[in-house]
């Protein structure tokens, strides 16, 4: 499979319809562990579902308040992540039930239940993989909005000539680029950043309105010239006051952004348009770049380092 | 008062005593909603304390699972933030009870309790009087740390020439500066990152092992000629294998890092200790500068546009 085509997976990937067997009323809140391109599937689930506390985590150690009312949910697509397995083994210590996603290695010995996944993808590229079965299993009413979603994205895919124009863009500015969302697609600023690191080989930037109007702002208010970043916003139909957000703070700092609006009815809808349309724009400018976009060896290299 | 004067008196601040009348048994989780300067205060509390899920917020919107058994605790120095006020409201008809700290303004009006806190202030000056409530009232046994942060802090005060030779590096890089640590201390580089927006009126980036070595090491590890960043960790001892990962990402990255470390035996101590290090550093770099530390104007500006 060629690289794009790992890449335009995700779509059937949604349809993936594993899940674990636990009954989410049994649960006070929700633990998410996962670093990376495992751990974003948590970033989105927590934007597009709010009914318990939905705690995403990527770090070594395990908050005090897990006990047995936690459902934690570990995601590794290698399996063998070693922040994920300390901090869910010391979940499980404090007894919490461990759900959880991989594709293999050692995460299931300490699981209680495991969905395993198909093997010899990037991480980054099996989302829909590591995100249907936390979906299927704890708001499965999601997947009624499944056909809406797959219609959108093959929008993306039809008008591509539209992407690839922002793709030229960032790539001719020697820019950083900064993406810019918002509350509930924050998670897709990020996304897009991340694959931004690893298909484009290009540092990038991500932030969050409102917040960033509270400190960034005043920086952007001056210094025009000695700004590395070009500025790219994913704006969602949420928030009225953050779409005037993004016009004044264009206005009072003088930038270019360049806007890509979130198409769906729904939340999930509109992350998982904003997922895909980053993830081919990464896949763009890697092409323009001339560097391998599958390739991140030198992640292996530290995981060597740290092994030694 | 100087606004050097304002900055230092988060020392004081930390004897600040005043505290709400709840007990903390009588709920499952405490939400903490806030903005900018106000709402650092959430995001340092909830490294310091996780024996309850503490869900830190700075959105418009209130999540689905807000019940009375809820602490909502809304932070604002002006009491007039719009988010704030909208997601109390929110939080408040879903009968969770509303605890605010704030030196005036409307939020009072719609919470349960308030502890009124002094004028005058910068928000992000007034770190201890926003955070000590939350402590005093969740967490008291943390105030037996108080002496010995500060005498540490103290310590920063006495060497103020290596700090001062650190903000010359960063002003005559003529980079962006970007702030690394790691959990239970990556509230620091956050707000660093901040104090650096608004006091030197630069931009900044904040970022936080192990999640930057899943991404953002692959483009570290080339394109040096582009990196527009100077890079700054504030290194706390809670985890060996952060520290390791520090070690590795300099040589992968073959990228220089000023390394500050943070002093204190506990989470609080050693955060405290970085965030008044980053907030004499940010001043020091506005000198260099040659702007106006306490100026924030253009946020005022923000806001009259936004209410017309």
């Amino acid at each position: 499979m060629t690289y794009r085509k790992e890449i335009d997976s995700i779509i059937d990937q949604l349809s993936f319809n594993e899940k674990f067997n636990v009954n989410i009323d049994d649960y006070d809140n929700i633990l998410i562990e996962g670093m990376g391109g495992s751990g974003i599937a948590g970033f989105l689930f927590s934007e597009i579902y709010s009914k318990k506390p939905v705690i995403v985590l990527n770090t070594y150690t395990c908050p005090d308040f897990v006990s047995e009312k936690t459902l934690f949910i570990a995601i590794s697509y290698s399996g063998n992540t070693e922040e994920t397995i300390t901090c869910a083994n010391e979940a499980r210590k404090k007894g919490a039930k461990i759900l959880s996603i991989t594709s293999g290695g050692k995460l299931s010995e300490i699981s209680d239940q495991t969905v395993i996944i198909p093997a010899g993808y990037q991480p980054r590229s099996s989302l829909g993989f590591l995100l249907m079965p936390i979906i299927n299993t704890i708001s499965p009413d999601l997947r009624n909005q499944m056909d809406e979603i797959k219609n959108n994205i093959a929008e993306i895919k039809k008008k591509e000539d539209n992407l690839i124009s922002i793709s030229k863009r960032i790539f001719e500015s020697g820019k950083v680029p900064y993406f810019i969302s918002w509350n509930p697609t924050s998670s897709v600023a990020y996304r897009c950043k991340t694959q931004f690191n690893e298909n484009s080989k290009m540092l990038a930037n991500a932030g969050y309105l409102s917040e960033i109007n509270h400190n960034e702002l005043v920086p952007m208010g001056m210094n025009h010239e000695m700004d590395p970043f070009i500025y790219i916003a994913f704006k969602n139909s949420f928030s009225k006051r953050n779409e005037k957000r993004l016009e004044i703070t264009k206005k009072l700092s003088s930038r270019d952004f360049t806007i890509i609006e979130l198409k769906g009815k729904s939340i999930f809808s509109q992350i998982m348009y904003g997922v895909y349309f980053g993830d081919v724009l990464s896949y763009h400018v890697a092409l323009l770049r001339k560097v391998e976009a599958r390739d991140v060896s030198i992640i292996e290299r530290l995981k060597l380092e740290l092994s030694s």
